[in-house]
């Protein structure tokens, strides 16, 4: 252990807490990573590890997913979990569902008869789920939705302060005109939908603006969406300088109805996403500015929840998504230079 | 079992060899689908999935994979895996590496412990691996790669056909100088960069073209690899008309490189792509034309041979990746439109 601690440039005490996951919150992610890389480096097992190796047996804990194959995030939710599970020398025993109700009732039971520690039950998009009852018999959280019967933990992204930093950037840069184009009705069962107009509200108001129904528009989730609905934005009598998408793939589709008008990014119109896709964000031209879904963190700590016992208090965890800077916002041009009428 | 055969509109023998699993090749996907889709509806369960909820205990096949989090066909993969599964009321153990060599050991040992029917080794990309040895203990599979000793049956997709049908497109489109933007070196370590390179090749010599090094670049599968190279073969002497990119994130950098220079596709030049990633290749505008890598199917039938008793005899079976039409390959414009020089 004095090896690793010298090669992360910490106590060993430090090293010891970090490996056998005593440390809570006390370090920083960058800490635990230099400890962690130092360790694989040299070799050195956790406890935990040197048990698995030597009686070449795992605990598991299960991960039940809706998930369909094409979903961006389901990698990244997976991999904060297993890492998490894996520093504890546990296994995870994924099983993802589609939606299909039949093999999720019988991949829980198989779960149970196998004695996981736990379950994660995560969702591939934020809602409120009516989780089975069959979960009442372990330890088990909801991941990136809410139990509707308010039994279990649950862990979520922050959608409402989302909205709010997204659109506060806007009018930090000095914009005034700033449309949302959503991903669901901001009265419906999507809290991402709700929670995100919510705050794009909030940050208007703040700022002495009275929020603009026609500036708001409702996509749903994909490019084309995004593509539809900036057309229309744009083509209308006052247009925006600024977009707020709800996700990343919204804002694609409005970079591809910006270029198709001629229009530059951020020249002509800044453009805020959210979710910081890693396969899209930082590849539009110019790199996305954009709100970062936590998933890793988040799903470290549905693990972590679970091997603290999970008490079943029905509380709910709501994780930042901090803004990540790119390319896509700047000042506004002259009103005049868009659309016609006085400025 | 009538009730399935009547809504799928097929015999209860078809019904019958299709939910056993016992039906070989010898339906179609579309039908086999039919009657899949009719039991679910009708909540009819077969053999092997009423004992899992007779007994609470599903049998489980190991998969363990070296994806990262972003790899975008991890899901595709497991789906097709994780449904054959199913269909024989096992479930998938999951265990994603992400080339974590401690990881994959205890997860490989792990799961022999718990007993699995076997074990499908799957890579993220497509290469020669070296397989672990403790997977001699069971039925393994190795899955979109190969593996290097020869033991275990792998599975993996048709890089030189797949690289012939994206050329060949452009060729019978009548396109002449065709430029291919690789996503590794062509004598290199990538079956991949290697096979689709060959393909290209056999299909130019194969109409009298004799291949000009100077139209094959060497990218990196990355969007910004695409955007690199197209730039510089735009910006060249003698502009290619069109352009075999070796995956779709290269064709999207290249859509965006001809963008930059004012050049539409597929009127001043024409793109193929491969792999058809759903989230991208759809979306790009216009529609990507592209070969699907067909992980689907490939996941299914690693389980399906493992299954079977996976024969221990090197056997390697290539899948075909079908050509899937979109809107990017048009006829060339008169030569003289681009660059200088006599056409």
């Amino acid at each position: 252990m004095n090896d690793v601690a010298a090669a992360a440039g910490v106590s060993q005490a430090t090293v010891s807490l970090v490996l056998n996951d005593a440390a809570g919150t006390r370090f920083s992610e960058e800490t635990r990573q230099r400890v962690h890389a130092a360790a694989n480096r040299l070799g050195y097992r956790t406890n935990a590890h040197a048990k698995v190796l030597r009686d070449g047996v795992a605990g598991m804990i299960g991960f039940v997913g809706d998930f369909v194959a094409t979903a961006p995030f389901a990698g990244k939710i997976i991999e904060g979990a297993q890492a998490k599970a894996w520093e504890s020398g546990l296994l995870l025993l994924t099983v993802n569902t589609g939606g299909d109700k039949a093999l999720e009732a019988a991949s829980l039971e198989a779960m149970l008869s196998y004695k996981v520690a736990g379950v994660v039950y995560a969702a591939m998009y934020h809602r409120v789920l009516d989780v089975p009852d069959v979960l009442a018999e372990v330890p088990a959280v909801v991941l990136n939705s809410r139990d509707r019967a308010g039994r279990f933990p649950s862990i979520a992204p922050q959608e409402e302060a989302g909205g709010y930093v997204a659109t506060k950037r806007l009018l930090d840069a000095g914009h005034r005109r700033i449309a949302m184009i959503n991903l669901g009705a901001p009265d419906g069962e999507l809290p991402a939908a709700v929670g995100r107009y919510d705050g794009y509200r909030r940050a208007l108001t703040e700022a002495g603006i009275d929020p603009d129904p026609g500036l708001h528009r409702i996509g749903d989730g994909h490019e084309s969406g995004g593509f539809d609905n900036a057309l229309a934005l744009m083509t209308g009598k006052q247009p925006p300088t600024a977009v707020f998408c709800a996700n990343d793939r919204t804002a694609w589709g409005a970079y591809q109805a910006l270029a198709q008008l001629g229009l530059s990014v951020p020249g002509d119109v800044s453009v805020v996403g959210f979710d910081n896709q890693e396969t899209l964000a930082p590849y539009l031209r110019p790199g996305l500015t954009t709100l970062e879904l936590p998933f890793v963190g988040m799903g470290r700590r549905a693990v972590e929840l679970l091997l603290a016992g999970a008490e079943r208090d029905g509380r709910a965890e709501y994780f930042e998504c901090p803004l990540v800077e790119r390319q896509s916002v700047a000042v506004p041009r002259e009103p005049s230079h868009l659309g016609t009428g006085t400025p």
